[in-house]
């Protein structure tokens, strides 16, 4: 399919359930994308943080996204991360996710790397040059260590490098100088804004989102929907109080002891316990080398998923 | 061959010449190889950071370890670089880094993702268990946003997970806390302590590191080769004066214009520049999407290896 | 007069007119706090780094809290922010605020020495122990390099240490995470939660936030107000528009030149070269060691000022 | 006295003994003077970060700086930390300093705002030309979170406006490069470089430090004096001997519980922990809000100081 532009709707970045031994659990990850679909989902994202991908090898990679697209069949637009930390690793990636049939891609700046504003537009640049499949720029400073300016990713939407932006920086001013940037420039139609928060998607959409990837969605992608269609409709209040909820859930991500696991092993955990719980997938299994969430804390996670209703 | 234990002496971060067209130039990196050997190197490290690593796809690191081992065939250990995000990811590199026939391999803490001293624990044990080669650790902070503390390197030491630390944090406080820790525990022999730098290889040696990893003996190894002796010799006196005509050199990572580049094309490409004016690359060219030194600055350059009598 | 518990509203970070002598300006402080009650506004905030608190010396700072609190007479709140390194120093500035007569003070966590989140508790329950005044908490990450966190703030403002948290941390989930907690736990009452952002005033106060803190406001108090309203009368698409007014308005902290001066100079430089050409101030110079702005760049903030209809 | 140009030798941070209600404790930090002075250092730095400058209100910086000034008699020189955000709160602590007859100040680069090199270059520039004392450079980028550059070190010193440079960055890399500016640049004569390190003083005078500022030489002056000593004749082999015996020692610093406490409550407190147990000051409290050792921790120092045979 061609990707709708822009892209709208809530598009989770879809966790990758491993077996005990660690490699991708394909029945799974099927079971998962059909609950999302079933959900409502508008799209999906499969190789984001969410997905693990940077713990998964290429072979898992290369699994997950023609698992994915070939599931769908067509339903939904898939997006899929190519992580990696420089132009020609990327495009390594890009290939097998055009070749699985991906609908775009989903890249961050150059990172591990001592980078430039010059050098990361150069970047999306020759992706954009070389990839048969449109490029979303994904900022997540957290783990890449350089912001993309609000600037920058005007900039190369007005050049058609970009197709769209997943936002994941936390920082919402910036994500407002994009989404009216991307409305008022004559030379930019057909932009994705899309917030990877799970915490303020009713702020983002009320400033003109275009959609959401919220992690949580994996465990609760009826309530993001929810959300999604009452924001859209305008019901602000209702649509607070079911965001509200949602934060409520996401607290789930605090169960993991931070004095024994960053916070990669307590996010990802924790979404893989409510995934379990819910018996969506058989093993809440994280990659290495994360650390495991006790038996305490994934029944915590319970407890999280029962006050939500989701149990 | 087996990697002495200790490792010591000079070990260059073997820089990766490209083609015009960024392919691996082989001639090339075979001259440069043969340029640093008669040198009188005492190991090499491929596929490290000054190697462009992060900018290498796998097919480029695969083709760099199989011919610089070859072409070394055991007259010298060669460490190579596994430089990726995670444990199963670091584990590919590892295995056709041993495929070909490197002497061991060098690893950082994880990045990209949120993690813990816990995790980066159990990402070297992990690594050590499944390695068939020795793990040295490297420590990068500005690439990886970690820093390894000499705690956790000196009771991976103890416990045999970690043969080797190639510090390039900047640190000497703490790498001379290694080299105490490592001299004086019971438990740990043959560690070797290497230090990254370019610019304190005196220092580092006197206060007991086994060796150094300096990107700059790509341009100048014989002075490296010299610095080493100078300093086992204890001629201090003639070592900094050594020392100081290499700082004066490393002024060439300087030449590039902050306002137009990033920090890695600056150094890197100075350091191809100083290999292509010697002669004995064919082409300065560094990775996407690192941006090219000016004519000018190339010509700068020049003035650097004259002003060390290189040229 | 006692402070509102909740404080409401609109209530800028007043900024501090210069003579270019750089002494304090008092006639032009007088007419500035004039501009921004005949705006309609709620409270106002001195001494906060809107204010160039950073830059004040004690005697300015003095000058600046009795000025304005004998200037409005009860009529309005005045909080007044008490930024030094750690407790003891804090302690001082909150004596002379107390004594000029402010209604609450402002403070920061430590910042400056190596700080741990239980030192940054016992710093505020030392405070609010010693403090005449209310205390409200003061979250700036870009300046003191901690976060805090809003677990802390919570378990403060329920032991009663804090009245309010003015959070300029751009993190708006966070933010959000206190106003639930702050509503619905039930030892807190009266707690006030402001936002510092200039840019999502609208998303603050739809989430539930109190009030507002926007340096903006000092060029236009009207404007702030009327979003205000906008928002408390649910009127969200009147609201989004004046909001992104604002934001275009904003706009003139980037004329700077980045090159040039660093974000304290441009900013503040923008606000009082729009103070300075709406007539309320004499004088547009900034403290030392900040960098001025130039003859073009104070043009280009006229039209800035143009563009939102206030010249 | 007028400073030396350059200040050489050991000249101590000097620790602020505190009374148990966090008053200078004025007997016991007379006695610290003497024990420094007969321990034979060559000059006197008080209010810098291990004088907890942060921590002291104004009325303490006084009185500290006029109680070892005039206790010290001119027998050495006295250099005065004037440590706070900008320029003109610079400038007042200057003053003080300047009429209790020290004889020189040490600054940092602005902290707190969004500063910029041309306002660091501006911030030194001002106040070179309103100090009546000279100026030296602190670099403390743990603390002001910039690094000077060498370049800009060297600019200020070649143009009279730094006296010296007082750094604790921990980039031996980065001093070595202003010590060789130093020496080579025609217009720069007795401009003192001294390093703030504990652990690599060899280091530093070996590659051409003028001296060292060691907050560990508050605790044992007489092993800084004879490391100095030992390198200043080039008997390296004892150096390193004697500088590895003062490594040892530091380890003190790290028995406060960082689950507990921050870096400075735990440095700063093994400091005075140490020097409460020599019976050189009356009471080892530290000021607020840094947290105390326990009585195991303190112990614990106890075996620190029987190891290095100071007890």
């Amino acid at each position: 399919m061609t990707i709708p532009t822009p892209l709208t709707g809530v598009v989770p970045p879809v966790c990758t359930p491993l077996t005990p031994a660690r490699e991708v659990d394909v029945p799974s990850l099927i079971r998962l994308v059909d609950h999302l679909v079933e959900g409502g989902v508008h799209g999906l994202f499969v190789l984001g943080s969410s997905s693990e991908a940077a713990y998964l090898t290429d072979a898992h990679r290369r699994l997950v996204v023609s698992t994915v697209v070939s599931h769908v069949g067509g339903q939904l637009p898939v997006l899929a991360g190519a992580i990696d930390m420089t132009t020609p690793r990327v495009l390594d990636h890009v290939e097998y996710a055009a070749a699985a049939g991906a609908d775009a891609v989903v890249v961050t700046a150059p990172f591990y790397t001592r980078t430039h504003p010059a050098e990361i537009a150069r970047h999306f640049r020759v992706l954009a040059a070389r990839s048969p499949l449109p490029v979303f720029a994904y900022d997540l400073p957290m783990s890449v260590h350089t912001k993309l300016s609000s600037e920058l990713v005007l900039e190369l939407a007005a050049d058609g490098v970009l197709a769209g932006l997943k936002d994941s920086s936390g920082d919402l001013a910036g994500f407002r100088s994009v989404v009216m940037g991307a409305r008022s420039h004559p030379g930019i139609t057909g932009f994705s804004v899309l917030t990877g928060s799970e915490l303020v998607v009713d702020s983002a959409l009320a400033l003109g989102a275009d959609g959401a990837v919220p992690g949580l969605a994996n465990v609760d992608p009826e309530g993001y929907v929810r959300l999604y269609r009452l924001c859209r409709e305008g019901d602000w209040g209702r649509a607070r109080a079911e965001q509200e909820r949602l934060c409520a859930l996401f607290g789930m991500v605090g169960v993991g002891d931070p004095a024994r696991m960053g916070g990669s092993s307590a996010g990802l955990g924790a979404f893989k316990a409510g995934l379990y719980l819910r018996g969506i997938i058989d093993c809440p299994v994280t990659a290495e080398p994360q650390v495991a969430l006790s038996e305490g804390e994934v029944e915590r996670v319970g407890k999280y998923l029962a006050a939500a209703g989701l149990l």
